[in-house]
């Protein structure tokens, strides 16, 4: 660990990707893909400003805390439109998103 | 360029790469997303893989040959797909696909 | 999770993604850079195969059983090069290594 | 080609991502290693981060501009520690990290 400080929010981010990469390949197999669009849009959006911010702060990057902004960001809209959605895995994204979007919003500041 | 046999294959799947991006983007915006469920998500797959490619390439990893193999075969499922649908961003990727497939193949061989 | 016997090679593969990113980026601060070259190449390279290992078996795509046999091979190569280091980062990279080739050997058999 | 306006945009920086690839590697693998830490470092991120603005302008995300915002700061860095190296790839990492930069400038505008 480079920087320690930033070891709860790189779990945030690793995690809160693989959620969100879940949640987009399931919308995709629902009957309703059509209303899942936006939702599988912003997951993938999320699920790569996640693992870029969880890159660049592992490598303790002069960056680490621009991309936290940027995946905070992200995190905000994907939980938010995830929270619209009554399947459990948008319900669970959501929940990580939110979670992320904290620690990120705490890196960032 | 490290070597110089990989650099037709890396631009093969550095442009495959971002062309399954833009033909699953774009899958996500047509009316009919539910039919083009398995498009995106071989393009996805498809997308990963061959970036994942040129970057082991671009190293010249001892890993570059096998990623290749893995590559192609993403490639030829994807572009079988894509082959399926009159869309123009499916058709383009189905060409994109076929060259990168033959490019990783030669080199895979 | 899509596919729950996934779930612990998932979760194996997604930390020594970060583990090793974080072995090449301490790499690069060391005295030794020189002696830690090869090191940082196969962290790389283990790094990246591990992050699509990951991916494609969140996604329960048809080739995370291949991408889990190709992760596995780096993870066995990063883990006895990083073995013959002293430095803690590379002992413990050498362990998330070994752990993550059994996961992805079981899930490519 | 979702929104052709970052048509030019999405070459540059994937060519960059590549180029700063390259460039990494190809520092590991000389001499002076040591004296070239700084260039790999900047390189691996500058490469992370113009591969997510391309992948988020593909997608016409809405989150493209503030990629391209943060990617033209890490091609702007990339490029004036490359420039102070002889070696041939720094001198073409400098060149496609302020082309790309330029490009990125335009589109965060």
């Amino acid at each position: 660990m480079l920087n320690p400080q930033y070891q709860s929010c790189i779990q945030a981010c690793s995690s809160c990707a693989l959620t969100c990469e879940t949640c987009a390949a399931s919308c995709l197999r629902e009957d309703d893909v059509k209303m899942m669009a936006r939702c599988i849009q912003l997951d993938r959006d999320c699920a790569d400003l996640c693992a870029v911010a969880a890159l660049l702060m592992t490598r303790d990057s002069p960056y680490a805390q621009l991309a936290c902004r940027l995946c905070a960001q992200a995190c905000r809209d994907c939980a938010e439109e995830c929270a619209k959605h009554a399947h459990a895995h948008c319900q669970e994204c959501a929940q990580a998103c939110r979670r992320c979007a904290e620690e990120c919003e705490r890196m960032a500041a």
